[in-house]
């Protein structure tokens, strides 16, 4: 692959849907190139008319990849658990395929949206906190709840997969809302052992191209 | 397969993600039993502890099937497509895969979620309409945009496909709201066309076992 053909990720260091992108990249050892949106600069780097040619929903992340522009961090993960099927982010059994997106959707759909940085606007910046918090207990209740039955050393038995690709992120918005984790042991113990993985360090929002010098580590 | 073993599902008559999911078991000829969850009456019947049990989001759909229980309407629809694989709800190119799925999580993380019941419970009961037509309007432009490049007849090319069992859903809700559709020409005509087929018509809200009798068609 020569460099101009090399995939293309839009990513904002802390955005929680670019990082799941990242560790599936990281774990499927796919050598990108990183274009940094910065959602909070110039008002907002997503909302230029060049990023929302690329995705009209002026959100991150968006992959450029095979000549195609993909958007949506699980539409992302499944073409490239499509096409670069090795190491899999998917269980061969039906049926914990299905818990894999159960979770995964739960965090995508369930939670994330309702705490992502458009809507926090929208809210108000007092009431924002509270908001976030709320949110993110009430889908965390019932992923503690869902974790127990299926959880091995990861979220779905003992393989890495998607619904990691989904928690880990997800659990750093929590601890950035300052949501008390103690009641959510499963969740916390997933998170930690995911953390160690090599995969989950390289495409950590404190070690990325704009990640700001302040918050590196 | 016997009476007994006839897959469940846990639906709410107005519910769009409930709605998704009639259309595949529809489209699909899959035979089940409705157990309908009214999320109004009884102060919402997805919060009694049996449906916690099965559902622990507290959210319409959850469908009972191979002795397993799943929740998120896109995980139900993924786990019918593997193992029901005729008609198929997802094409054969992963490139038109990768587009069903921007376009079904569009509308199923970055729409939905930001307008559904508990969401504008939150809001506030002045404020419900606004929100949910700004939060629609926001979606509909991209996905305007979007389908401009990917539709044929339908949503992608010219077979249905997951996208479309959350489009047509998704167009009701808006209609709900009063949102105007007139910015959104293709939208407007993909889910005519789709309106017109037998499976979206047997699973529409107005003809469900907990359909009101006021609002049955």
């Amino acid at each position: 692959m020569t460099e101009s053909n090399k995939p293309i990720l839009y990513s904002y260091f802390r955005s929680s849907c670019s990082w799941r992108v990242r560790i599936a990249l990281a774990l499927k050892s796919i050598d990108y190139e990183t274009v940094p949106i910065n959602l909070i600069k110039d008002q907002g780097q997503q909302f230029s008319q060049e990023f929302q040619a690329l995705n009209p929903m002026k959100q991150v992340p968006t992959l450029k990849i095979d000549g195609i522009t993909i958007s949506q961090s699980l539409a992302i993960i499944e073409f490239l658990e499509e096409t670069r099927p090795t190491p899999r982010l998917l269980p061969q059994d039906p049926k914990k395929r299905a818990q894999v997106r159960m979770i995964s959707d739960t965090i995508a759909s369930g939670i994330q949206p309702l705490q992502n940085l458009s809507i926090l606007k929208q809210v108000g910046q007092e009431n924002q906190l509270t908001w976030a918090q709320k949110v993110i207990h009430t889908g965390f209740n019932a992923l503690e709840q869902i974790l127990r039955s299926t959880a091995g050393k990861y979220c779905v038995g003992d393989e890495v997969s998607m619904a990691d690709l989904c928690l880990v992120p997800q659990v750093a918005n929590a601890e950035r809302f300052k949501v008390d984790l103690t009641p959510y042991p499963t969740i916390s113990r997933i998170n930690k052992t995911l953390l160690a993985l090599e995969a989950f360090q390289v495409s950590h929002p404190c070690r990325q191209p704009d990640t700001p010098p302040e918050l590196r580590a």
